[in-house]
């Protein structure tokens, strides 16, 4: 079901999250605690921001746990906001393109969970997704497709809105090809500057999320400030970790972290 | 561009066609010699029958030319019909899902060639997949999409319209988005029994194709049977090799090779 | 530490036994019962027998669990001799030079084990690779060196002695260079129509290693025939398994199976 | 037989010398001027310093022209100093443990060419690898084994001479078992703050190397500079383009570039 962790606090180097960690992404790859799958070892990948406007991004097929290249480039690049995933794939084949994180101009998007019923509904879904976007899709997840169809809604806009609708349309679209599984989505997603991450799921059994304040490097001048947004703590100190309820939106800005309901009520098809 | 190779006759190893052949399938894929892009490096595939049904398939983002897996499958894998293919790609990402040949049942494609301003009409030409088939689709090349698009219109009933009813709303989507790019198409299609292949342009600028009877250790019982169909000959002897005509239809079966013209007039849509 | 399954018996799919038992190969790499690691997903391998006197070698450095690729050939190949491993490193780099088996000639060879402190020894144990051999080393790994060794101790001619004599010559060798890990192996080696098998460790505590006659779609005519060799059961039905004891060479052949015990005491340098 | 470069001068994006130039190294992993493979395919690399000890490393299978993640490092990591490697294998595996560059804690190694009869003189030559080092061996090519040895014989307190005695020794290996290829080096090295290259070869038919001064975003600021050396050059511009000579090792630093014949002469084994 994927496992994902978002960072955006003082310049760190990759490896303080990724490896640095007791319970670390890359250990969630071979081992995750919180997740129907434990073993999320069908590719991984990492987008971080630098001076530049799009994110680097770097993906790969190979399990994240003994990639000699994700160990050497944790360990050299220097960021202070990045997305990374390490993936178990529901059904979706296995390449680099269905890989997590997604990224467009300088938006990033991550997602664990499903559409429910995805082969059935999913021509219906992607129609959803606007001409200017359409050429933009990679690969074949219904996660790609909610990044599309949220920038379609206008994401660079609302992104707020933009994700609740997409989700909405989702819902929609399970509904109508009388989908028998839920929708469920933990997914983040940046414009390099500010996070937005959702919890929902049509049956109120959403993937695990977590914002935390894990110790790194460079955490002795800003100690207890939140830096991390998980979908399973990475270490096991309590204390600096808090669960985000099911249906909450939670938006973290450099200021402060607002958390609002997840409402899809309002249908708008 | 790409460069394929299309195999039907007695049985022999994969390798007697893949490697032991003065210009063979792999080594175009180092050196193509009638071929746009030289190098066609971009990822390989093969697809064989056995007794079953659907057939083998093997496919990887690796060079052709020096992957040991495809060396030492061809030397054990035996077969009376198969399609390999090489491929050079003109912008979708490089991945096994974007590598032919393309099976459904026991149905196989390939295709070297294009359809025009593919990123302005892609979401217009999906839309003619039906929703029957519309799971089915693992990449996004446009080779894929005629695919289905065939499917979608009965390719397992009458291939050779069905084909031809594909690659005429390929146009027709490409008049619609004010394509500036040919399309271009030299394509084969098989149920594991008989083999229909095309050679048709917008621009009459096909890329190339032949039937041959290329030396194979199979070939001293059968002489001169025309056994292969392949984007360039895979030696240098001129006597057994043919070129197809642009914008014809090659029909082959075990008693004998048809041609038909290729007439995408009547439109019909 | 890897899991490895050696087949022997009347012609199969390679499916019938990788994927189609319950705790098959596949089922283990990513889920292993009787291993420390329970994930073996740092590559796989198969090597089967055909008309052909070298086996057939497929390898990747991806989780057997979902490659597409494993899944087609499993489904295609049929075989009536062949040795399939997934592999979880102790070290050594993930590359399809280290996946096994390993193979020379009509000779294939697999391992789940280690030799005690590989990096410090791993010079002398190399020196005695002959000439002959030395040039057929593709990887790093403990395993395909014990091979090597084996084949310069004459392994084509005496596989049972040339076997305990490498493994001797490891002992040796960690002796020498102050190990502190034991030497653990259970092995396998094959000249397409015999199978040895080895479980033997300086500590008592050897990998796992069954024996046993799991059903497949050929054994309705040959039930209760003794066919597989492997780490694990790949079902439940403890009737028709047996353990390999510690310290034993399982011989087998078309008409017997014969236990030998492994005795290093003869040093012989 | 390899294409590379390697940049020392103000901090550039690697994708300013990688990718945009006339005929960049990316370009050459196609289609190279001054080698006899054309095609640098079968894998590449890329080591940059930052501010750790150890450059960082980023090495794939897959050709450099289409690799997406190559493209967007490129884009993101800065550097003062990198080497970059693309790969045309002359024999031994397509792996990441035999990409180019080589690193061991803060020195940094690639190499274009060969060891004259490399099955044949393999194990004399790794013989030279002292036990401390030897464990560091990766891969199976002459080019990793120069510079084990070269390390093996103080690379760290003396690379020129070290890398000079390695290469003696190799053509020692050689000579000892009769080979009838020559030794062709064109190789550099650098600690990441100085950049010893040296062009060699038993048959004076070096592979091709040049230094330069190639635009770049920086070079504004310091025209004509010197900070590249390169089997090829990266435009067309003559003027700032010259050869090193036959037998030449140039020594870079920030002040200036020497220049030392290669002498081979004093044997010492």
């Amino acid at each position: 079901m994927c496992r994902w962790v978002a960072y955006a606090g003082p310049e760190i180097y990759l490896e303080d999250i990724l490896f640095n960690q007791d319970h670390s992404i890359v250990n969630q790859s071979l081992s995750a605690h919180e997740s129907v799958w434990t073993t999320n070892g069908d590719g991984f990948g990492v987008a971080w921001y630098t001076q530049r406007t799009t994110a680097g991004l770097f993906k790969d097929v190979l399990p994240a746990w003994n990639d000699s290249n994700l160990r050497s480039l944790a360990a050299h690049i220097r960021t202070k906001l990045f997305f990374a995933h390490v993936r178990a794939t529901t059904g979706t084949t296995v390449s680099r393109s269905n890989c997590h994180p997604f990224i467009w101009k300088n938006w990033t998007f991550m997602h664990n969970g499903q559409i429910g019923n995805w082969n059935g509904c999913r021509k219906l879904y992607e129609s959803h997704i606007s001409e200017e976007f359409y050429h933009c899709r990679e690969g074949t997840t219904d996660s790609e497709a909610i990044f599309l169809v949220a920038l379609s809604l206008g994401l660079q806009h609302n992104p707020q809105q933009a994700i609740q609708q997409a989700l909405s349309l989702a819902v929609d679209a399970m509904a109508k090809t009388d989908a028998h599984e839920p929708l469920r989505a933990s997914l983040a997603v940046t414009d390099g500057k500010e996070i937005w991450a959702f919890r929902y799921s049509s049956d109120d059994r959403s993937p695990s999320l977590y914002f935390g304040a894990p110790h790194t490097r460079a955490s002795e001048h800003f100690p207890n400030e939140f830096n991390t947004i998980a979908s399973e703590p990475s270490d096991h100190q309590a204390e600096h970790w808090h669960k985000v309820d099911e249906g909450t939106c939670v938006h973290w800005t450099r200021e402060r972290m607002n958390f609002y309901p997840i409402e899809l009520g309002q249908r708008f098809v």
